[in-house]
């Protein structure tokens, strides 16, 4: 009754400030949260949004611009009808931080009919004990049938001058480092913000892109994002920084529409996931939830995976992915390898392949990638080539059936990849026979790659065309019973609910920069907040080596990380996927700290944020999906920081042994990276763990049950 | 050793005009063309085109335009080296207007090499007894691998103020009527060129299309295309109107770009056919001689195909492809058609198309063609729609295991028929599974259609992407032994040779037209001098009732051709894919002319053109492939004229009787197209046919051995 007389009083002070001509009211389950939605005096609906009695989200316009449309979706409107329902449901995802997922909301879905044109739109508002999210939907109808976005109005006005993590908004990238900022200070720190990349283009100098991450200055944290990205342009915002409102900014097609709509259809979900305390954030799973059930009814398949790679050598230049240093171009069917001369530093080569095999064999990894084993790596960036792979020929160097058995006879997999460098087309063309040789050849993921502009030309990553080719390559496989795993795709919206075998994204600055020049310290302090809020990434933790010149003395990359700090990430950065990235003579090396990665496994049972706060640290404790084990992550920004866990996670009355994987007494990501110390204790639910994180650095603790 | 002389002494009598630093001149094998290749001084390539001692292309440039590169490819050229060499062979085609043709020419090729930038480009000129074609050649090299054409800058420039029928230049669509004019009359005349299309988009008010046929003041016939279009844009061509000089204007892509490079690469052949008899320009086969042999093998399944329809009724509007008119939009594989209410104008029904498998199988035709019979076409048209068919799943109305069944037992073949609304990546994501249903179900022939604007936005019908899709359909095809038959592609080129499967093509204005308004009654006398030159037309000729209404109240354009010219189109287009495309009810009222129809064949031992005036007539014999009959037809323009016709083509000794299906006395093809006489008579090689011709009339003639 309480909670029934606040949100009253909120609302007529709403209709104190506002003109307005029809007024809903929206409670969380928890009443934490009420979102008011209004329609002013011409028709323009609005929302915002409190959370604890105060506005998060002021009053914020909803709408689109029609491209050849006299009237827009943007005003004119009057509520046909208001219907609130509640919705309470437990589901199991295949794989996850936690084997049970609570889908609990309240949901106001507000039926408008713009007069003049007689059109009706429906904006259904979810609100969740984490946060809130609605979307747009057009039902059949007569009058609003086919139509062309302009641009999608929604707004996200903020109450202040927030501190952000951002990136800058961009078509075809989210690789760069964040930068922390006042919202006031994006303008001036955008160019600095845009380093370069095989395939960019920005759109505003307040161009931001999502998830982004912000914090006011009473702590409360706000996670702006979207859900269920499908057949629709991905979402920017573009912030007006002299009144801290953002609006939505979608990726444009080659005539620079930013949608094609065919009735019935909605959008994606907006997404507003709030609390005051940070660790809610990363434990929200309101991006799951709203998405779709999973549509794949056999999931047996479907699995997680740690794996090592022919790759990391590559990356920092000591192999290559071509086979040979003589064609100044390649053109598949008719450049005959067989005669051409092999470069000498072709690192997937069927020997190597075979001691990453034995590798992994040895020590309980399931699988082993391999690039730059099918033919076309001479020429294949950067020329806008279309035909540039068939995903099916292999190098000479590379025997597909030796492989296979030899795989198959070690109980390891091998995971497939496929470069498209952005030659959609042609990728499409060939993803049958491509999926088709990976089910003939024993692979059942792939690791698939978008690096360059997209084809054709006037395309880009993120708008409508390319975001229905990522889900196309996505729902074949399911067809083929074929995991995926894409890079330089769209950053993932909660999709892996509704189609699990999407089991990683890269969609972020990855590990592979550690060796282009190196990220910020603290990044994978704030990739938990951003990125990972849509769903799981594939990082590649897992260096030891952090003088990168040690591989390849002409790359003087330096990886900001301490080694503990790495371990660490197998815990804080989720994924059912996650690779050991370093070469395996560096696993040989640390064989005490590679114990941690043979260990940690890469599926929850569920999972404990202990404390976090974005850019500066998180400390997560997860049990495994498939014994009582724990395992705790700690990563640290660039300051250095002690942290007490407390384990009142452990199951009371039971003992365990604790093993933390912690910096050494110097550690420091740039100094003194590889200094880490290993020390066991006995522990149980009241025992409270000290320890300290470098700069740069943190901590993995291994706790199993005596 | 005349020869020889005279082109010295051309030769000299250039490099007296020119500033030239090389020369080189090519013969035809009867000596008749005369090519000079000359390097001006800048080292810009040139060359030019006599004829018989007379200069039909002045002087005129050659050379590329390149993207983001400080030097083009247009001068700063050496020759590096110049050779000459002949060619002489007979080839068999699949099928065609004879069973052999002759592929003799001299060809030169010279290596030219641009000393700034030390790249090679070859331009190799092959001239035949019946024009020059010409292609540049990229070798593999160093400094020039991939590259960019902002513009190719091939000039053929006219000696004077010739007479041409042309079609306004366009990215997207052939289909208009032709005008005569002047060069210099094109710009004043050319927005009254335009008339509306489902897609269309013109570049230059002196833009005009290839094959572009051209008339000199002494009767010089000339016509400019290309050959061999594969992986690159289409050529039109623009007019310097006030020198009369033709320039290459390519079809860009979504970006402005013209050509995606990759050496080695080379372009398609630029051809100028060229005679002072208008009947060399249709016996011309130098289009196919320039392209590539035959690639596929086993042509055992690739035949000529005499085809009826389900389409002339919705062609005219008294039918309708769509099966209910209660859908405002249609989702594949959402919308329920069990539960529409059918419109009951749906004509693609299992009942209807047995009753044209009963005709077709009554009166000898091969096929049944039927469009609208799969799901999809109550929204195909006009919103950019993706996912607008899969083409495998029928109208409720369509029992397609019924219709293959008795389609089968009749022995008659059914047309598969995908209309891709230009949605072109729907349809490559379709094409396994579509043309797979085509095996299953007893279709070896398809008609594929691109009406309304190619998707995504921003490619066009006519550019290298588009090009390159329409290739790879017709391959895929191949590999499924499935015959294509593609309308609204580009136009032509003499793929045919090469990809014999590919039987026809609309790529102009088609019959169609006569129910949309009417084309222009001479049509038929100037589309065998343009569009036929690349290959055959699906024309859709065989209309026995002209005026429209007849079928559809609502509907009252006419067809503006009379009964005679109708049957004589079997004769003088030549294609081995022949419809006839009337209703079968209108047929059954004129079987008399229809036993032409029947009796006339669609593949040929050899063709005699008789007499040609572009505009004005055409009078071609024909004999079968498969017996020693002959098959005379003679299209006429609007002015009533009588040919003579002698037989002189028949076997000496042998008797025939002569069938001529002639316009009757009063007909026009406007005010009396339905007259018609058919008379018989004994006749011998000895024999000439005097037969008049109607404004826009015209004669058919079968001859058999008696």
């Amino acid at each position: 009754m309480k909670q029934f007389i606040k949100s009253i009083s909120i609302l007529s002070f709403l209709l104190l400030l506002s003109t307005w001509v029809a007024a809903q009211e929206l409670n969380s389950p928890d009443g934490n949260f009420t979102m008011d939605f209004l329609l002013l005096e011409d028709g323009t609906p609005t929302y915002q949004l409190n959370f604890k009695d105060k506005a998060i989200i002021k009053s914020s316009k909803l709408g689109f611009e029609l491209k050849d449309d006299a009237q827009s979706l943007l005003d004119g409107f009057t509520v046909l009808e208001s219907k609130i329902s509640a919705f309470d449901e437990t589901w199991k995802p295949v794989w996850g931080e936690e084997s049970e997922i609570r889908n609990h909301y309240n949901e106001l879905a507000i039926t408008l009919k713009q007069n003049e044109t007689e059109r009706i739109m429906v904006i259904r508002f979810r609100l969740f004990n984490d946060g809130l999210g609605f979307r747009y939907e057009f039902p059949q109808q007569k009058n609003l049938v086919y139509f062309v976005i302009k641009e999608e109005r929604t707004e996200f006005a903020m109450t202040g001058d927030h501190t952000a993590f951002w990136i800058p908004g961009d078509y075809d990238t989210q690789e760069y480092d964040y930068t922390e900022s006042r919202l006031s200070e994006i303008r001036g720190l955008f160019e600095g913000a845009v380093t370069p990349n095989a395939s960019q283009q920005q759109f505003s100098k307040t161009g931001v892109q999502t998830a982004l991450m912000l914090k006011t200055d009473e702590s409360i944290y706000i996670n702006l994002h979207e859900a269920a990205l499908v057949n629709y342009a991905c979402m920017h915002l573009d912030l007006d920084d002299t009144n801290f409102v953002f609006t939505s900014w979608l990726t444009p097609d080659a005539v620079g529409d930013k949608g094609q709509m065919q009735a019935p259809r909605h959008t994606p979900w907006r997404t507003i996931i709030a609390s005051d305390d940070a660790t809610d954030i990363l434990a929200s799973r309101m991006t799951y939830n709203l998405n779709e059930p999973n549509k794949i009814e056999d999931t047996s398949w479907i699995h997680p995976v740690k794996y090592i790679g022919i790759w990391w050598e590559m990356i920092t230049g000591s192999g290559s992915w071509a086979y040979t240093d003589e064609f100044p171009s390649v053109q598949l069917g008719k450049t005959d390898y067989s005669k051409a001369k092999p470069n000498g530093r072709h690192s997937a080569n069927t020997q190597h392949v075979m001691d990453y095999i034995d590798f992994a064999s040895e020590n309980g990894m399931d699988a082993v990638l391999v690039e730059g084993w099918n033919v076309g790596w001479e020429d294949w960036f950067g020329h806008h080539k279309d035909d540039v792979f068939d995903f099916v020929t292999p190098y000479p160097d590379f025997d597909v059936a030796e492989l296979r058995d030899y795989a198959k006879s070690k109980d390891v997999k091998l995971v497939m990849h496929h470069e498209t460098s952005g030659a959609v087309r042609n990728y499409e063309r060939h993803l049958d026979q491509a999926y088709t040789f990976m089910n003939d050849n024993g692979y059942d993921a792939v690791k698939s790659g978008y690096v360059g502009d997209i084809l054709p030309k006037g395309q880009n990553h993120y708008n409508q065309w390319a975001v229905n080719h990522y889900q196309f390559a996505i729902e074949k496989a399911a067809d083929y019973q074929i995991m995926v795993n894409a890079h330089e795709a769209v950053r993932p919206t909660g999709l892996a609910r509704t189609w699990p075998n999407l089991i990683g994204n890269e969609s972020a600055r990855g590990t592979e920069y550690q060796a282009f020049g190196g990220s910020k310290p603290n990044h994978v302090t704030v990739l938990p907040f951003t990125r990972l809020i849509g769903g799981p990434m594939d990082y590649t933790p897992g260096i030891f080596e952090m003088d990168v010149s040690k591989l390849n003395p002409d790359n003087q990359s330096h990886v900001n990380s301490t080694l503990a700090n790495q371990l660490a990430l197998y815990v804080t950065m989720y994924s059912p996927l996650q690779m050991a990235a370093d070469v395996i003579e560096n696993y040989k090396r640390f064989p005490d700290a590679f114990q941690f990665i043979r260990d940690v496994p890469v599926d929850w049972q569920q999972s404990q944020y202990l404390e976090a706060e974005p850019g500066h640290y998180i400390t997560v404790a997860r049990q495994d999906k498939n014994s009582g084990d724990w395992f705790v992550g700690n990563v640290n920004g660039t300051t250095e920081r002690t942290t007490t866990v407390s384990l009142g996670f452990l199951e009371k009355g039971k003992k365990y042994e604790a093993t933390i994987y912690r910096d050494g007494e110097n550690a420091h990501y740039n100094t003194n990276p590889q200094s880490y110390k290993i020390d066991s204790k006995r522990v149980t639910a009241k025992s409270k763990l000290k320890v300290r994180s470098a700069p740069g650095g943190g901590f993995a603790i291994s706790i199993k049950e005596l």
